[in-house]
């Protein structure tokens, strides 16, 4: 029998660029983005037809666990693995890979933000599955998203040499990965047709990841063997106490896929977004520029165009403004131009020095 | 002894263009605009130094007797005068001179709205001194504010032929009442140096008005002297009740004070403002335009000018935008450019149209 479908969900960050929805004891992850569910709710549902919540496992920090838990009832608490530290992407999907392995020697791991946004499920289950294929071959396999416009806000994966048809999808090997581009260079890579947007999907078998980790980062691959070791017997805490803050930070695209020549990337042809600023959240929740869109609201325009408005259940009137940004929270308004929306995180780091702890 | 001075407060109106704080049942002369005491309140203050509370009445209507009243606590209930039925400041400046009248036949009588702005109140009470004494030369005075830019949103008095000297400030007959200009004309009458701001404060004896008004308006004068003779009696209510809605609607302006020819002005040189939209809520709490203003509210402003914040104890950020009217309410937020605060009025039109009555 082949090895069964692990999902692992690195569930981390602060995202103040969403401040003030977000903020540092509540990240985007755990919020209703673009609601009814929470992120994290909605990255498990998700991932159902692919797996059922026995081989499924949320990463997270000390500070959000008992949310995250409360989030998901129906997941053993066992399954939501807490780090001690935050040590970056590699050691949290390491762990993961290594907990899947010491559960099936043939495991395939999948590992999905907690905080990104998919608009057609459907087709992302398909691009898993051909994923898992893929990866079944030996591939550490990423799944990048065919981009539908010039974004400067993600970074990008020149796809290389072709690796056959797997469940409908062309996979290639990786030529590149590319940093966050300007927008000149984010239109030359969208018209030439062989870049894909990098969304941190990754697909592997366990055992692949691990092997290239003892190649590239054998200290780390150590450390997370010892670990994985002890979980299922009463040292786990000691071990994870001891070890981890021994491992040094990194992550799993410097680490390991950038310096691995066994990479394969494979298509995503569904609606992903990382939900990185409100500008974002905007072409989520609505697909007309020119509309004024609302969560949480309702609003009254008047000649006003283009409004992303996160409310809190109060009327919001508008009056000849064009492109804001609204966010309505209980302590504290949002008022910003969409263009300008990436510095949302200036205002966090303001108020940071400001000393107003309780606002971010 | 010449005749005592009374002070005529008459406080109506819905300022729907200061929406969403202002509303139907809580219009602005009511409101702390700009605070901390309210427009009402400030306006009786700012008498004190001309009158006792036992010589001022507010005229207001049956909606809004009781808060005036708890406004007001010194003030005699008696004084409180309610009108069955708003019937324009023609009857209620009227009814007014008619009480003082029957108090003292030598009563000089001003009229103040009680939802404008002064900032020199020193300065207002000399002014008012000046123009208590051309009343008591038989003129219906009307105090004119020098203006220092031409403003669209008022109507302007042309001077006449010079008066004389008066306290200090040179009296003129009127030559013209003219009705808001546009802004061509507006900055020709600042450039003259003839025009006034049309301030609707009048003081004129009691039997000076009544007179003039038994010649243009003898309907009402009768009217009002059947009332005030009912007044101290314990008919007062049936009269009313019986008289007041026989009255016909007419403004003081219209009805006595475009027709009379015994209409003289004094020049005020305080800072005065009908506080008729946000626009110029923000010229009352802040002379410099690129500042940004915050009334109840903490701002962060990064890269953000011009704006008004009237808040509701939130911090307000603000990133990227100029020139914002924001207000923040507890069931409404109003985002408005600060040049289109005049058509605030047209969201209230709106709500009214929706059937939001709670919200206006």
């Amino acid at each position: 029998m082949p090895g069964e479908f692990y999902a692992v969900i690195p569930a981390g960050g602060s995202g103040t660029r969403l401040w003030p929805v977000s903020r540092a004891g509540r990240p985007k992850f755990l919020l209703p983005l673009p609601g009814p569910r929470t992120m994290l709710q909605e990255t498990v549902a998700r991932l159902g037809p692919l797996c059922d919540l026995a081989r499924l496992f949320v990463i997270t920090g000390a500070a959000h666990a008992d949310e995250v838990q409360r989030q998901l009832p129906a997941l053993d608490p066992e399954h939501v693995v807490v780090e001690p530290l935050a040590r970056g992407s590699g050691p949290a999907i390491g762990l993961g890979a290594a907990l899947a392995l010491r559960r099936d020697p043939d495991a395939i791991v999948g590992s999905f933000a907690a905080d990104h946004v998919v608009t057609e499920p459907a087709v992302f289950v398909q691009t898993v599955q051909a994923a898992i294929e893929v990866a079944r071959a030996g591939y550490l396999v990423t799944i990048g998203i065919e981009p539908s416009y010039p974004e400067t806000g993600y970074g990008y994966i020149c796809a290389g040499s072709p690796l056959g048809c797997f469940a409908g999808l062309e996979a290639s090997t990786v030529a590149q990965f590319k940093e966050k581009p300007d927008y000149q260079t984010a239109g030359d890579y969208v018209a030439s047709g062989r870049y894909l947007w990098n969304a941190s999907m990754f697909v592997w078998q366990a055992r692949a990841l691990l092997a290239e980790m003892h190649r590239l980062l054998p200290d780390l691959a150590a450390a997370l063997e010892t670990i994985a070791a002890a979980w299922d017997t009463p040292e786990r805490d000691a071990v994870l106490a001891a070890v981890w803050p021994t491992i040094a930070e990194v992550t799993i695209d410097h680490g390991i896929l950038e310096r691995s020549d066994r990479v394969a990337v494979v298509p995503g042809r569904f609606g992903w977004t990382d939900l990185g600023d409100w500008h974002g959240f905007g072409k989520v929740v609505g697909e007309e520029a020119s509309a004024n869109l609302a969560v949480n609201a309702e609003i009254l325009a008047l000649d006003a165009t283009g409004a992303v408005v996160y409310g809190n259940k109060r009327l919001v009137a508008l009056l000849g403004v064009e492109n804001l940004v609204i966010v309505d929270t209980e302590d504290a308004l949002l008022i910003c131009d969409r263009s300008r929306a990436q510095e949302v995180r200036h205002i966090v780091e303001e108020l940071k020095r400001r000393g107003s702890t309780g606002l971010i």
